[in-house]
């Protein structure tokens, strides 16, 4: 059983953010709130994220899995105003969820969910850990676009670098250590990531948001940051190349 | 004869809302102002329109019939501020018409109407009559267009319903009759109907107008509203669908 | 040796000049500021260019040669706010130009100017001179663009026109003397060119700004105008289309 109300706004983000992976996914409901674990087609990337109750309106659920067509719901939220208050419902017998937004009633069929696993998360211990704002990974991750289709991530104990090289253009955003949120690095780390799929991650930041980055030389890189007024939470996992020497 | 000066954004109306109908049309001005009736190619779709001659700055006219391109109409206005004063000028010898804005002149051909029947508008005595907001419309139209190819309007002594569905996807608009402008329906009235063109229709109403809707089952729906400070008046016909039971 | 500093609006507006008749050009840096010349590869359009030093917020340079990719700097460009400081280095043994903006450092591979040779400026002494702001150009050639492929340019002692013509249809902006900024014309010259360049050279006009026509019947018509404070000065010249009679 699920009965919930949520802002728009905060329904949106969930469907951005989840979207950078996969098109549908597994929505894992419990007394406790929201939460999914999605790993992209070609096993590259992985999200998992907690959307906790009180991200919600109101709440009441039991243990309740739900397949879910993100692009049906991504359409449904475009007929609402970030502000607007969203009802969504299931009846345990119920083969469809049920969306409510002003005067609208939307009645999806749900996915079947038996092919849909949960996706372990590894457990990584990686030595590296910076926190910086959104706005500077996405004006880097921009400019290394134009030119190369991977992208290297270095940090050490002067700051944070991200690089990229295609034939003789090359481009770097570094972001000094004062201009960091935060910073623990006690060696030079640098590895190497497939562009889109590190574009696509860094696209559903806000761009004022402090972003934690977790690193290890040749290990995934691990990007996690709040939403929802911290009452959401969200980590991404993604897969390094390796470099070529 | 004709000799007219109009704001621009009064004739960007007209333009628009026609050419959701058609892409030529038949102009007729007479001293009481323009008046034009029009039927898509697939016979659908009707709309009558009004401009009476208070809705022009200036206006001289005699029993003149003009065969108009309405691209060619809108890439003129598109010169234009929405404050603009734009002059139309024909002369009865003339086989074009002269629009001039600001400090452009454009001298367009006209068409030959020989072929460019008035359609004969029919008479229908519509059980139901309901008004309301045109930004209602648009919501429900909009979402159902992300289901369906088709869109039931059912209108009651309850309040007004845009119903779609496909296969188990269903998507409804309801609006109570307190939140309705005006309800006259003693009875319960549901009649299908071809989304792109009522799509088409709503996408030129002003969302914050009152727009009028008459229904009767399996009938034609009739929508009018108003447009150019009351001066301007509009009104479609769509043909029903058959619904498959 | 190239070492400056200049406000990203500035080398945008630069770059977007420049574009209207080449991708690909050489930079001329001296003491003085940034110059260069180009042709269109049909060789109907040629541009010309001044940048003098003071555009610049620091500028250090030798005689320095460059040759550009300028989708290359467009890109980079794209990556700063118009009131960003941008810095451009060359070392004097290096084959490639450094971009700086913000945390952003872009390396750029110079191409071979070999090739690239300056085209002569004919001199052309042109009877009839007008002022006009850009935005008249701009509405005209817009209304021109509707019909035809050719515009033609008639200025005499009462104005200055801009005419196309179709088959029937047919549009034409006229200013009349007092509303041009200037007008020195003791006879009638009208000439026609190919509406695609001269619209293309007429985006890069600023619509507030004051634009200096120069023309001869059947000659070159030659536009220039001022930008970056009155520190940048670009003049354009393009051929004229021959007028079947």
């Amino acid at each position: 059983m699920l009965k919930a109300e949520i802002k728009a706004e905060v329904l949106k983000e969930v469907v951005e953010i989840i979207q950078t992976i996969v098109d549908e996914v597994k929505f894992n409901f419990s007394e406790e709130g929201l939460s999914l674990k999605a790993v992209d087609p070609a096993h590259v990337a992985m999200v998992e994220m907690e959307l906790k109750k009180d991200a919600f309106i109101s709440f009441e659920a039991d243990e309740t899995e739900l397949g879910i067509a993100l692009n049906k719901l991504d359409q449904f939220l475009k007929l609402s105003a970030s502000s607007d208050k969203v009802t969504i419902e299931h009846e345990d017998d119920g083969n469809r969820l049920v969306l409510k937004v002003n005067n609208i009633t939307q009645k999806m069929p749900l996915l079947d969910t038996a092919g849909m696993t949960d996706p372990s998360v590894p457990q990584l211990d990686l030595p590296i850990d910076v926190k910086l704002l959104g706005k500077h990974l996405q004006t880097g991750v921009k400019a290394s676009q134009n030119i190369a289709d991977h992208i290297a991530i270095s940090v050490g104990p002067n700051g944070f670098e991200l690089f990229s090289e295609e034939d003789e253009d090359s481009v770097k955003l570094a972001i000094p250590k004062d201009q960091l949120e935060e910073l623990d690095a006690s060696e030079d780390v640098r590895s190497l990531f497939a562009i889109d799929y590190f574009a696509n991650m860094i696209k559903s930041v806000d761009s004022n948001k402090i972003v934690q980055l977790e690193l290890g030389k040749d290990y995934p890189v691990k990007m996690q940051f709040d939403f929802a007024d911290n009452n959401g939470h969200v980590m991404f996992l993604l897969a390094p190349r390796i470099e070529s020497v």
